[in-house]
């Protein structure tokens, strides 16, 4: 059973981790002592993916090859061997597998290793926060299940993305400091109330095709802090005001090492975490799942840096992230998840990563006047509204919703659907080819008959030699060409 | 004439105020007045629900409990066999009807006499307030009647509810004193737009059949007071500020009374009334119309005040009933009326009621920052949210919005539904069963054919005695017990 | 070819401005002296409007007139010749054709003439301005053709006007003074966001059938003044600042001449104009194309700036026309433009005028919060609002998003519409009358011949005559005179 084998490899790292000498007595460092392991198999997946292809010859490289991508499937994309064997275990062991795929769903990730590891970054950052955003996804999940949602999404971590976000952040914005107990109460409510939001914003949008993205989180953490706000007894929000004067800027004093280092911020930030580590250990757990996903979050951070500095936004803000977690989530939503990839989607998501940046600074403007924070509403918004982009070119396809799973499967389930397509047109074209032919044999046969009659006619009048019709066998060559080159076609398009 | 018989009791009435000795000369005393005849229905409405049901024997107590019912029905519910007589009535009066509907229509209650309750309720808060609230629930139905609405939700007074709360809530909310004439202008204004602004925002909500409800008045309300705002010279508006430092708040000097006060305060509070004793006329006039919306809107009002003291509100917000009318209305629209109320739809309509305070206090907060107070905003987002739900629980059923009544005649078409999908599917079943019955006694009858002519063919060649087949008669019996079966659990599910 | 008529008339137009003597170096002047030319035009079309019609016998005067019309469709209404003759033309010079026509959409109007005299206003107004909205309306209309959008909707100047108005509007608004080249960056972006914008709220707002109006310009400058904000080191914006005390309003100050003034100002102030000759070239260009959008946006200004006198606003701002440019436009919408003009459609469009000047001190007052002008968020909303509403009436009658034209055009569809309908309706009668004529006919064709047997019969028992049947040409008079009176009827309509 390959699913027994997977898990077998998780209890082995656990019982490695647990076993290992652990000076701090946290289980920080055991995690991220497992991250090298993590890395090795991302080179080797790397390493799978830029592999030349040499036909034929080498079979031992091939079988390794076969057995290394049947290795990453185990832990790779959405590890559905993993999920299917989970189906038939305990129901708190299940409910753990459907908690670590929400936690990675925030990136749209549907791994629960990379949910994991998510839980390590945030350990490493913070362990009150860690403790809140755990309670947070259990509780929405339990909340999906007393609700009778969707079995399936709830198996997928839908239900549990928002709920992380919702423990964190309120966690991260609470002015009242750590390990303040009460903040789980209003921690559990607003968790419980996540799929209900869901639900509601799901009926919404499913007119339009489109998913909820993180507006329950958006919507909850919100009324939660301008609901309490700064000057309350029980839950006190940090402080948030408007900028009222013009920032110091000096561009000499520009730090370049923190400015590189806002990127993988800029991903940490995604979970309002600003430890570079933890960031770094987020970008691990994308890659695993889906190597697209990484590339895209990377690019979409780098691309908020660039528009905080075009914008003339403090330095600050910018080290610390702010402008590129926002980023990260559209460029990650447009390139390849919603959309297939081809390049003009993939110029579409760095587009629509700039664009967030500047709503993203926008809102966060417009928030602070209510003491709020910007939240994910940039990305929310600015997704939305390239999601409901219609164009007259079938390079940019948007996919069912029912479609979506990872970039690299969206694309597999792209191309398939363009051959389909393709053979179905060439199918179509061939049958009308044959129908001609059919039509112009049979008027052959009508001539010929006809012919024979005539020379009936004229040997019953005389002696006369008929000759039989040609132009009969001219047609399988002609089909076979075409069909040769439709597949050639096909080819093509593949390796664009 | 059941009708007639109902309108001579309004007539006596009001025959009966006018013609009794009226100190102050106000038609508040009057009204007030009438109030026990009102409470004394009430308890006999409450009575006949606790009733024993003592089957066949007491025949003389069944004939007075018939009689009962059928006096309530004049004047509980929604006062069907009265609005019927109204249709043939002269125009003005039937306004007066629409109006009176529209005044109890803020709550959900489709009754003239809760309305005229209500205006009771009103004029013993403020004059002033009370004949704006007149005038603008006037003037919307009338400027509905023009813009050629739908009669049928006219004469419910759907269109005359948001014209009371405009009218009523900008005489509130102006800073220009009372009898501060001016102010009927953009009152009536204001008040004619309501069927304008209904409209648009029923063409987008009926996409998911949902309601408007105060979305009108929300929106108009805000408008005018914003438009104008606190410095303005012909229509200035109080001054509302957002908090800016640390309430004071001492928990050895909460005021119990008032605290408990607070309950029919958030009911007042509905129509902007900060009188405790409105607010229980407010009770009273929904009790007459449906118990269940009544005992939803007490809870409700309870939650709000729970949930204040929760998020460490200030005393003196709580007093005033403003963590209370919002949840009321949330409490009584999912408690009932537009989910039939089981007790799982009970829970949510808690939920929605929590859901709702802390919303409130959010959009409180929000709109202090523009001058603006929280108007029925918190209500109606709440609402709407907890309506988009979808769940997998047959528990939960959201009525179509055209057989949406009041939450006693909901319950029972609720029913009703209920019964008749039974019924057709153990009728479903019965056919099937049926049809498998026929299939056998038809293989029977073949075989009995076939063992004939075996038989004859034997005959033909010897001396053989043949044996009719038997089994043909055991499926009724089975048949009426299926049935039995079915009705009883029919009548379980009635019970509980 | 009646197109290329047309175009040498503006190459007339455009040479006779240049060989002009123009003390100012500037094309101002020469559009400016176009401006006598254009009215004399606009005369005769009024003139053709009044002109009574003696039929049959001045048939020079018909003669005449017919070539008028033929020359006013040259270059009034959407110009429909001289687009299809543009059609066949080099890129560029589309291209052009497609930027006038944005230019001149902002006010509903399809005509590249208006679109030049617009630009000229600009021109008179501000160089840098008219430079900028230049730009904008150029990329918005090139990204467009990048998005693969509709392509007639890109030749009719749809996705132009949201540019013009971004470039415009970020000009206008920006702080950091005239000829600040760097602004053209966020000008080109924003103006290239346009198209996405404008498709993903169509792709929302097309599930009702309404435009997206200018609502993708408001929320794209809204983004960029909020984003970058009055404190920003790259762009700075210009403070707008909410309103914290008592404006001073002395009446007996009121400056008659500026009041008068501000109807003009209005109309400039859509495209953020303060000059009142700008505002004077606008309503020039309005008249070219549609004298009913013309009659409604002077109209629409004119109720502007009487609401701000009724909320009591400083007259300040009614003098700059900041009352009357949102209501100018909504006056165009609903006036004649998505509804077929009636004259409860035009009562409609002043109520909607009214709301949209309360809207639009609303959203003032909300928007300078965060530092924000209005833009044309009002207008939007309360255009919105209107078109959404639902009546009784067949007065009242919205078209087909995909019929819209302009006025003059939307009525005579209307008209059309209409008249079909009636015939269809009187067909169908008559249709039903001939069947029921057709029955009697065979009723008494029977009866005939059931007569006839019964004489045979009567006549083989003796001698007996038989008189034929009667009341068969009855029908064609009735017919005639019911067709006839159809007729009349919908001549009637025409005439209201």
């Amino acid at each position: 059973m390959p699913g027994s084998n997977c898990s077998k490899d998780i209890q082995k790292n656990i019982n490695w981790s647990t076993s290992a000498d652990l000076s701090t007595s946290s289980p920080v460092n055991s995690l991220t002592e497992v991250q090298p392991l993590m890395l090795q198999d991302m080179t080797q997946v790397g390493m799978k993916e830029k592999e030349p292809e040499v036909p034929g010859r080498l079979t031992a490289l091939q079988k390794a090859r076969a057995r290394l991508l049947k290795g990453v499937s185990y832990f790779g994309g959405d590890m559905e061997v993993f999920g299917k064997w989970m189906e038939k275990q305990f129901i708190l062991l299940q409910l753990l597998d459907w908690v670590l795929r929400g936690a990675a769903q925030v990136m749209f990730v549907n791994n629960p290793l990379s949910g994991l590891i998510i839980f390590a970054g945030l350990i490493l950052q913070n362990y009150w926060w860690a403790l809140n955003g755990f309670v947070g996804t259990l509780f929405a999940t339990i909340s999906a299940l007393i609700l009778k949602q969707n079995r399936g999404a709830i198996a997928a971590g839908l239900y549990g993305y928002n709920g992380i976000l919702v423990g964190l952040l309120m966690a991260v914005f609470s002015n009242a400091g750590d390990w303040y107990w009460w903040l789980l109460l209003p921690n559990i409510f607003m968790s419980m109330m996540c799929p209900v939001v869901s639900s509601a914003i799901a009926s919404i949008n499913s007119r339009w095709d489109l998913p909820v993205f993180t507006l329950p989180f958006n919507i909850l953490v919100c009324l939660h802090m301008v609901a309490t706000g700064h000057y309350n007894h029980h839950f006190p929000q940090v402080l948030i005001q408007p900028r009222s004067e013009l920032p110091n800027i000096t561009w000499s004093e520009i730090d370049l090492p923190k400015l590189f280092m806002s990127v993988p911020v800029g991903i940490g930030q995604v979970y309002g975490c600003d430890n570079p580590w933890t960031g770094g250990i987020f970008i691990v757990s994308l890659f695993i799942s889906s190597p697209i996903t990484c590339a895209h979050a990377v690019l979409g951070s780098a691309v908020g840096m660039v528009s905080g500095l075009a914008l003339s936004a403090p330095f600050g803000d910018i080290y610390f992230g702010l402008w590129g977690y926002n980023c990260v989530l559209a460029c990650i939503a447009i390139g390849g998840m919603f959309y297939a990839l081809t390049w003009q989607v993939h110029l579409l998501a760095i587009t629509c990563a700039f664009f967030c940046a500047y709503l993203g600074s926008a809102i966060a403007n417009i928030m602070s006047s209510f003491g709020l924070p910007a939240c994910t509403w940039p990305f929310c918004l600015s997704a939305l509204t390239f999601l409901h982009l219609t164009t007259g070119t079938n390079r940019i396809f948007k996919l069912p919703l029912a479609k979506v799973a990872y970039p690299e499967k969206n694309l597999i389930w792209f191309w398939k659907m363009k051959k389909e397509e393709k053979i179905k047109k060439s199918e179509a074209e061939r049958d009308e080819q044959e129908k001609q032919q059919k039509a112009m044999e049979e008027e052959l046969i009508l001539n010929e008959k006809e012919q024979l009659r005539l020379d009936l006619e004229r040997a019953e009048e005389g002696n006369v030699q008929h000759n039989a019709s040609e132009g009969k066998n001219e047609v399988t060559p002609v089909e076979e060409q075409r069909t040769h080159e439709d597949n050639e076609e096909v080819r093509q398009n593949d390796q664009t």
